[in-house]
């Protein structure tokens, strides 16, 4: 086994792509080995850039996450994108156009796309995706790029998974104020409002900016977020962004805040992985029967589901009449 | 303590609306006591219908629950309403602009409206917006409508907890397809085209009922979602939606699918419930020290996050060197 999770490491760390595949395969779906091809991969990680895209559907995330990747490429950068899809079991793969598209970008040497997605996943989406992002990371790519679909908060996670958060936004009205409420604001590091192009740009723009303004200013070794306008169909913008996603990371790295966040990021990680490996071994055949025993007596409200619970890691499994 | 809990289970069982309050603090905040009060609770619950309202933002999911509020009101049922908002730290208080808007509703004597953040709270969101509706159940509401804000895992989370969920569509281009992408096809016993006196709601409502007919077709005991059509500001569509809801519930308890909902969603929460305890009972002063220590050497690479995991789990705290 070992021998063969070696190979495996060695062919991810000369970038061999059906290798690569396989790996994140291995390690999505937690297959024998996944760990320990992720602990040897790991040591040879810690060079790329993580900069994660999200904001609201529709606003044109994935446009700017290709044209970003052309960037990229031109300033002789190799780029991973980890793309987190919802899964839809019935619609299936037809639904992924966009997604399609964005593969013409794959064929390139240097860019290596991957939808990961959120349900029926082993382990946190979070976690996962700072897997998968650690082994592309190892793979050389120097950019990898995480972008979500929707604003929830598994995908609000994913965000802290990277260096640099980028939220996009349309000017279409409420906007501003919907990725406020969906705590965007928040985990946003530079904000790009694209389609600017539009109606209405340089009020959403100026709304954008007022709240931001709103917001408590701390001392002059914090970050403050500011917006770019992109139209991210004709790439408007986008060098102006990188840039500015560029000047972020030099500004974190100045003042510390860069190996804090990492430190922070892996001190999370950690915790869920524990908490993961401690479900493993806690969820055996005995007490997922015994759960199951359970549930029609909840329902029928013979006993509640806090004593259930109580029930299932108090006692001895076999100790239960 | 117990004296305690007993009073304010009475008070609670009665509808004492202070109590109510005070109680849902409790739950939320995990306050000493408070699975005591949920599981004397619990016996008296069950008899409330549970109703989720989700979609994408924007889509009007506010509007229709105060309109489905007026509806049941009329219809002399008791209501209550845990709004699932993410917590905006900064944002405060003044952008629930909407959920001031409602509390004119909750005026009313039979109507109780509790917003839930998505963030920084104990336990999942999932679990403790069930636990809550339990409480608001047992407090004799009858009705207890879920509104989720977003589309993220953990709404969709919610609407899992629900009996009839409601997912809201508007009729602008692409909703119907962002729905798909974002899991809400799988989760919806019922669509609502809301603002559907839009230019384009026919092509939306023809475009969504396509996609619904690619669904594979199962027997006749299965439920087959349809495509109501509103206009939440005028309230037009309400009745028939609320007709709808009150069918798929006839529907599902005469194929036997109600119980089997429930049986599968208390499973789910006393799996939670019991990770929960897991994970309290496992970080330990301890182990969240080690835990800190091992973090700046995970960023340094020196070992991987896997390693540490597995460290942590797998060894006494006190003999580790």
């Amino acid at each position: 086994m070992s021998e063969e999770i070696e190979r495996q490491t060695r062919a991810i760390l000369r970038g061999d792509r059906l290798a690569i595949t396989r790996g994140i395969t291995k390690v999505e779906n937690e297959k024998e080995g996944w760990d320990e091809l992720l602990s040897r991969l790991y040591r040879h990680s810690g060079e790329a850039y993580r900069i994660g895209v999200t904001g609201p559907p529709g606003a044109g995330k994935s446009t700017i996450t290709q044209k970003l990747i052309a960037y990229y490429r031109e300033h002789n950068k190799n780029v991973g994108v980890i793309a987190v899809d919802p899964t839809s079991p019935f619609t299936g793969g037809a639904i992924l156009g966009d997604r399609v598209r964005m593969q013409s970008e794959s064929m390139n040497e240097g860019v290596f796309i991957r939808s990961m997605a959120t349900r029926g996943n082993l382990g946190g989406l979070n976690t996962k995706a700072q897997d998968v992002a650690d082994l592309l990371d190892a793979a050389g790519f120097g950019i990898i790029i995480m972008e979500t679909v929707g604003v929830g908060q598994s995908e609000l996670d994913v965000a802290d998974a990277a260096d640099t958060t980028v939220v996009v936004l349309v000017p279409e009205s409420g906007d501003s104020i919907q990725a406020m409420k969906s705590g965007l604001m928040e985990i946003a590091d530079l904000f790009v409002m694209n389609k600017s192009d539009r109606d209405g740009a340089d009020q959403a723009v100026s709304a954008l900016k007022t709240i931001l303004t709103m917001r408590i200013t701390h001392a002059n070794d914090q970050w403050h977020p500011d917006v770019i306008r992109t139209v991210g169909t004709t790439g408007k913008g986008i060098d102006i962004l990188a840039q500015r996603i560029d000047h972020h990371h030099h500004f974190m790295t100045e003042h510390g805040l860069f190996q804090k966040r990492q430190t922070h990021r892996e001190e999370q990680r950690v915790r869920e992985l524990a908490e993961e490996l401690l479900s493993k071994s806690f969820w055996t055949e005995e007490r997922s029967t015994l759960l199951k025993e359970l549930a029609p007596k909840i329902s029928a409200r013979d006993i509640s589901p806090q004593e259930a619970a109580l029930h299932l890691t108090t006692h001895e499994v076999g100790a239960i009449e």
